[in-house]
């Protein structure tokens, strides 16, 4: 099973680039390979650039806990669970918007989005992790 | 007093390795010295990769607090005496997890385990640290 | 004068993996705006990851010194005037590959490349940095 | 094609420590998956605490230069083409001792060894790197 082209992660950065411009939202969106290397990269004219490192953050969130990184925020709060969660491994994001991408069951990568709201995030990653299966 | 061996250190894992094959759950597993420094590691297939330095940092935090990471989580919610404290000596944990492990009274070591419920990793770091007194 | 836009940034990225593939070389490209923050980046099939930030690296270091990073490597040698400059700034890049990106006369961004030998980088830098003329 | 097993990883790295054993040099020694994260680790009892770091930094090396780190050496000195190299990427490892592991013509990890000379370095990482192969 090959892994992550930079084909597949364009056809996915082009997905999420287009479902920005749909909700008039600019973006940075960020393409990992399954290991959380960057493969591709976008920030749409106006998009803030803290954003750069928190879209690839995301990212690598979500595959370093295989999780959208959505899922994160409850656990994380005080007295949840994983409190403090989010100082680890290098820096962790704990709200919406990193998705890890599957392919026929295998982890092969995922997406970080940022600059919009939490939802309009999560929105945007769905969107690019969608373009792989189409 | 001889400090942690790698031997005392792999039996010490291979029992965590062992509790966590029983509960069904991949671990990231690891034995560190009294001074804090990795003795041994290990990462059974599945385990999320962000555990890798949770179970580590979990270690590290029990010997530089001598105390299981599990008492510190109170200890650090707002409002409490300790708030802020995970961010000090380069990054504690304050869930459970980190155990220190002690021999014939002495401070040997601490064992570190991540990727189940926090409930789960005490669990296996608690049957790791066992092995040693076997 | 408007800066950077992503389409300047694609157009500049699509002429440096043109490039790429011409010479048989898969390359990181980065295209970073006047500021130095990261615009668009692409990671082609089999390009070594240490390059990930080196190609990034090499793109800063232009925008932070105003010069092509190839112009840096005599002066940093042992006895040369700028020995040690490259740990200084966050870390900077001193053989070739990072290209400063001028329009109408402004710095407006940088051009960043890494995977091959120094002088395949340099390459594909500068059709890179050449489109935006175009 | 499965990736790197902690089955793989052990019998790599109890190959490694076998290899210190019969040239009498206690060293450090980690198994790294393809994505660059660590599998396996082993201190044995008397080798120095640098190399924790080292060892692993070696392997991290190894993955996102695919070469041996042995390979760098030449390449970073002063006057050569990659002078500073090894203060990219997070910082890299350039003398011996870090090697990736292929299976089936993929790269599935690396292994890095340190304590002991360069040479014994190698040795010991190019007998654990075999034992994949057996």
């Amino acid at each position: 099973m090959p892994g992550l082209t930079l084909a597949d992660a364009r056809r996915m950065l082009d997905a999420g680039l287009a479902e920005a411009d749909k909700i008039g939202q600019p973006m940075n969106v960020a393409i990992l390979d399954a290991g959380g290397h960057l493969v591709a990269f976008a920030r749409q004219d106006g998009a803030i650039r803290a954003s750069i490192d928190i879209a690839q953050r995301k990212a690598s969130t979500s595959i370093l806990m295989e999780a959208p990184t959505a899922a994160l925020m409850s656990l994380v709060q005080p007295g949840a669970e994983l409190y403090g969660l989010e100082q680890t491994a290098g820096g962790l994001v704990v709200f919406g918007g990193g998705v890890p991408v599957y392919r026929d069951g295998d982890l092969v990568g995922a997406v970080g989005v940022s600059a919009g709201s939490a939802e309009q995030d999560v929105q945007v990653a769905e969107a690019a992790a969608a373009a792989i299966k189409a």
